[in-house]
């Protein structure tokens, strides 16, 4: 499932878009509070959003799939327990600290679900808590219950246009997608710029719907549409603590048409992962990666997050430099001889069957590199093309993303051709830049 | 075996350290030259060094170890033949570009092997041929051999720094590491900045001795001395596609202990491994990961690979931010529950044995951070303290290392106790800096 990517010239006209996408599907209600408080360990202001999504009516049809880190967060460890509840009510996510490995941090998250289920007239076990931010740090309990009935005060069924916008930490801008499925629609919201290589689920997404599908059939379609679409994806390799996707149904409108709703999810997920990436920490070049022709998917997309991650290649990408060599030595370090990763391993032989693309033009074939001077200027027009902008450092030495919202839809393509078998895959990522060192080295978090 | 980490006040005294430890071994005698010439494929102008090794008599006591990528260069694929023949005479070294996957590249390092056997009165097959730089260009061979005389007529018995200046790319500083061994010596030179996490060999690495060691023993100590030195640090994650270690000894002192010698060996190694990390690319605090209580060393080795490879880690390292939320997101991205990583992979109950400390500080233990303004505090003052130098812009935007020699010898230390098993490992590895990027993103290779 291609992803559907934006264009913009302009933040206000992406923002003008994106609240026309946000439109809550029935039997959904969506209200925010912003705080200020001190965190204990690291004792300076800091400020935090509740979010709060609310079901009219609790419903026995929602799905979850979680990080696969050996130390997952507790709103993580809750919501895994969450799953066996027979109906879900509400969904509370805070942003700023992501309550992993903090002393008592299970009881921390289960009292501000506690809070917000007397709010809302449901039991704690029916409200999933989601939490994003610094890894180590306690979460406010106090100042969060104080300001629960503000975002319970707040919720209204018009737009989850304030969800996108509570949940966010370094993101540039909110991610909004939506779909039509019949008379029912999906409308997804995403978090996610750094600490971004999903194991089997990713970031904080939440996916709503009014369209009535049984949960053991929800739950099998939202397996499979993470796969190609968040599970495909990768900023910088770090798999975090936190990440969650769900999948709520209201169950409000009759589906005619699984195989319909299954396409339409597919879609906003594979479109939410692209913006993702594009929106990703020092993104300055989305990188897509076709590999084909691999053994089966599993080791295509093994291949194609190799090169995503590959330091030397993305860095080559920021400077709009056609490094090709760096593509293969990435291969290389990847496949030795002996390796599970079968297409390659062989050495010698797949080399000489080894096909490669940059931006259209092939780079290698025949088992050696095929470059020329004119190729070399075609790379970098290629590179260019994809720059989402200029890095320049600001006045104070710190570089900052000089666009919050998508300005074009291009990528830097890259196609690998194996030919040893039929496995085939499409990773993005993006390149490794001084604006993703200045958000991750040059403020303190 | 810990390095022997070193510290000089400046430039000239650094150099001045260099010239006492280059003293050749009996039997040796080292050449360069350097010249210009325009690659093919990118048609600007360009300089190489030749850097010339000869045995006054060839040897049949040498071993060698290469990089494990799927694609590695033709003087590897040489290399590996060279070790089933009966004597080597010489090493013939060039930087800039590594003949990697180029067309008829085997041919070329070939051609270049014959000119300096002609010139030494050796045939081709007794010369190890070595390359490194950009991958995927070819030699100039018309060049190289038009510049071979004026190498074999530098060669001089005195000092093998000519050769540690003659291999560097991108390194700030030449590396020379030698040690007695009764009245023998062990001399080792390396080239190796970026593009580097050896994978059971590494970089370009040259051990030349005078201690009679039998081919056969010395191949067997040299396998073992690369596992705790060369295969325990990694600067960028990017196994190079030319790492290659040699060891050759002139046979000119007999062995009278090969316990000393062994250990000798070891220690040069450990040595020259990290002179690699502290002038790594872009590298302003060496981070040391101790890792004890794993299953095995090899467990304990790969955590520690995963915690010095992990992006978000190094910002933080690199900023001076003791974020050690990212400590643990990077080892959890490692164990997944059900993965091969023992120590870890059994969650919860693992996660209570689990005792971290940063800079001698408890960061970690009883399953959740123990963090608190003053341990901050010291921690920050810890990172401050390993500090190589203060990252800085040049007028021009690009970001230079500040000091080209090792000011000091500290360390980002890190301590990680798994208490699962006795496997241990200390591996090294750097930050990721504006100075890496610009490295690799801001000039054209």
């Amino acid at each position: 499932m291609p992803s559907t990517a934006l264009c913009f010239s302009s933040r206000a006209e992406h923002r003008q878009w994106l609240a026309t996408q946000a439109a809550l599907p029935a039997g959904f209600r969506v209200g925010t509070a912003r705080f200020g408080f001190t965190p204990r360990e690291v004792p300076k202001p800091a400020e935090m959003t509740l979010s709060l999504i609310a079901l009219d009516e609790p419903t026995p049809d929602f799905a979850a799939v979680f990080t696969r880190s050996a130390f997952p967060g507790a709103p993580v460890l809750i919501g895994r327990d969450r799953l066996a509840e027979p109906q879900l009510g509400a969904i509370l996510v805070n942003n700023k600290i992501s309550n992993v490995c903090a002393p008592d941090g299970r009881a921390a998250s289960e009292a501000v679900c506690t809070r917000a289920g007397e709010l809302l007239g449901l039991p704690s076990t029916a409200v999933l808590p989601s939490s994003t931010g610094v890894i180590g740090w306690s979460l406010p309990v106090e100042e969060m219950l104080a300001a629960l009935p503000a975002a319970a005060a707040a919720l209204q069924a018009e737009s989850i246009l304030p969800a996108a916008e509570g949940i966010v930490t370094t993101d540039l801008y909110p991610k909004v997608r939506a779909a039509a499925v019949g008379s029912g629609r999906i409308v997804g919201i995403a978090k996610g710029a750094g600490m971004l290589e999903p194991n089997l689920a990713t970031m904080l997404v939440y996916l709503l719907t009014d369209v009535a599908v049984p949960r053991e059939v929800l739950r099998a379609m939202l397996r499979r549409a993470v796969e190609p679409s968040f599970n495909s994806i990768s900023i910088d390799s770090d798999t975090s603590t936190s990440d969650t996707v769900a999948l709520v149904s209201s169950g409000r409108v009759p589906c005619a048409d699984l195989g319909a709703f299954e396409a339409a999810l597919a879609q906003v997920c594979a479109d939410l992962a692209e913006d993702v990436v594009r929106n990703g920490e020092g993104v300055r070049h989305v990188i897509r990666v076709a590999v084909g022709g691999a053994a089966n998917a599993a080791e295509a997309r093994a291949l194609g997050k190799v090169i995503v991650n590959a330091p030397l290649f993305k860095c080559a990408v920021a400077g709009n430099d056609p490094n090709v060599g760096r593509l293969i030595q990435a291969m290389g370090k990847w496949a030795p001889p002996g390796s599970s990763a079968g297409a390659l391993a062989a050495g010698a032989e797949s080399l000489s069957r080894l096909r490669l693309k940059m931006g259209g033009v092939e780079i290698f074939s025949n088992g050696v590199f095929q470059l020329d001077p004119q190729k070399e200027a075609s790379l970098v027009a290629h590179l260019k093309s994809a720059e989402l902008y200029e890095s320049r450092p600001s006045t104070d030495g710190v570089y900052r993303a000089a666009v919050d919202y998508p300005p074009h839809e291009r990528c830097v393509e890259i196609e690998i051709e194996l030919s040893s078998g039929s496995g085939r895959a499409v990773v993005l990522g993006g390149d490794l830049t001084h604006e993703y060192v200045s958000e991750n080295a040059d403020y303190r978090s």
